[in-house]
């Protein structure tokens, strides 16, 4: 049975993992008869974001701890991500991609990437074995990798943004996916478009058949 | 096309709604073309759990304010849901619709119910209007309806409960839907047995589905 690598940013679009994406892809891989662990990094949030206001709250949670709650307790430190142990990476999206994983959200291009996951994006790599982003986490590849073709949807500047970091972007619709010609990095816009949560559906569901397909 | 209201008990399975349940709710709601809006009540959660470690952690947090995050923002009071605008009533499950809509994790059947939650079930049974109920959520329609045949799946402590309650409870499998024989009551038991998030798939869409077919 093919195992994915979860990696989840916290719990909840504005700060952590979009719900409905992280949720969507561990259905998608279940449902084609593959299996996940989930991990994420035992750090800080950037911050907290009440989702009602859209204003930031005075208190502190950790990614780690809140993805918890998607993984319904069953998850791991990213740090214990042994790459040998899985087929696949998989990112769904959400701000805290961009704000928790990386500091994409304020800095751009320009970004810092978490040291463990820059670690296990470049051992996959070099494994050969297939990533998968979903959303916002693309920027991830483009960030790390460099020289690799993605998709952000077809936001003008974050996909101005992607190519500044080396990376070819290529504008797409509801549940497309984009394969990178040369290397197996899967990206597939969901809520980086104006999207319902039936087009979230239909782009994870794209996604991991598109890294299975290529695991067989 | 047809509504739901759609109400959540916060934002995580042990201490808030289950998000699997919520999210693949939602989904199956949209897929099978109808419409949904979702709503909380705007009270302090009972406790909140550290999902990483199952223990109690030292901070308060606010039902409609977590479960905002599974509806990215767009949420309501439940003080401001008017049935008259919607076509059925869904509950989706996790600890928190017995911790937080009730207090039935504490007192089983001799359980309080939040009073806008007893308000909304007891609305729309007077209107005729189809109510579904996933999980432990069924515990609600037992205490507040009394007489009605639900599920909660096979555990038996439980299912004591409901019938002390005065419910009638039907042992169910997976993605089995029970409907009370003298009113549009639906009930099915997702995470109260053990299952695979692909089971959650199922039994959101088949409750979601003969609500549905109730409403043709």
């Amino acid at each position: 049975m093919k195992k994915f690598a979860v990696v989840l940013a916290g719990n909840g679009v504005f700060d952590g993992a979009e719900i409905h994406e992280a949720t969507l892809s561990l259905l998608a891989i279940k449902k084609h008869g593959a299996d996940y662990e989930i991990f994420a990094p035992d750090i800080p949030q950037h911050h907290v974001i009440n989702h009602l206001t859209g204003k930031e709250m005075n208190e502190t949670r950790n990614v780690l701890v809140e993805a918890a709650r998607i993984a319904r307790g069953k998850i791991r430190d990213l740090k214990q991500l042994n790459v040998r142990e899985f087929d696949a990476l998989l990112f769904p999206g959400g701000f805290g991609v961009a704000k928790n994983l990386c500091t994409w959200a304020f800095d751009g291009p320009a970004c810092k990437v978490n040291p463990d996951v820059e670690k296990v994006i470049r051992e996959m790599t070099s494994m050969k074995k297939p990533i998968g982003a979903l959303c916002i986490s693309p920027v991830l590849l483009a960030k790390v990798l460099g020289n690799v073709e993605i998709t952000i949807g077809n936001d003008p500047a974050t996909a101005a943004g992607v190519e500044k970091a080396g990376a070819t972007h290529v504008n797409t619709g509801h549940g497309e996916v984009v394969r990178d010609p040369h290397r197996p990095v899967f990206t597939t816009p969901c809520y980086m478009l104006d999207a319902s949560i039936v087009d979230i559906a239909n782009g994870a569901e794209n996604i991991v058949k598109a890294i299975l397909a290529e695991l067989k």
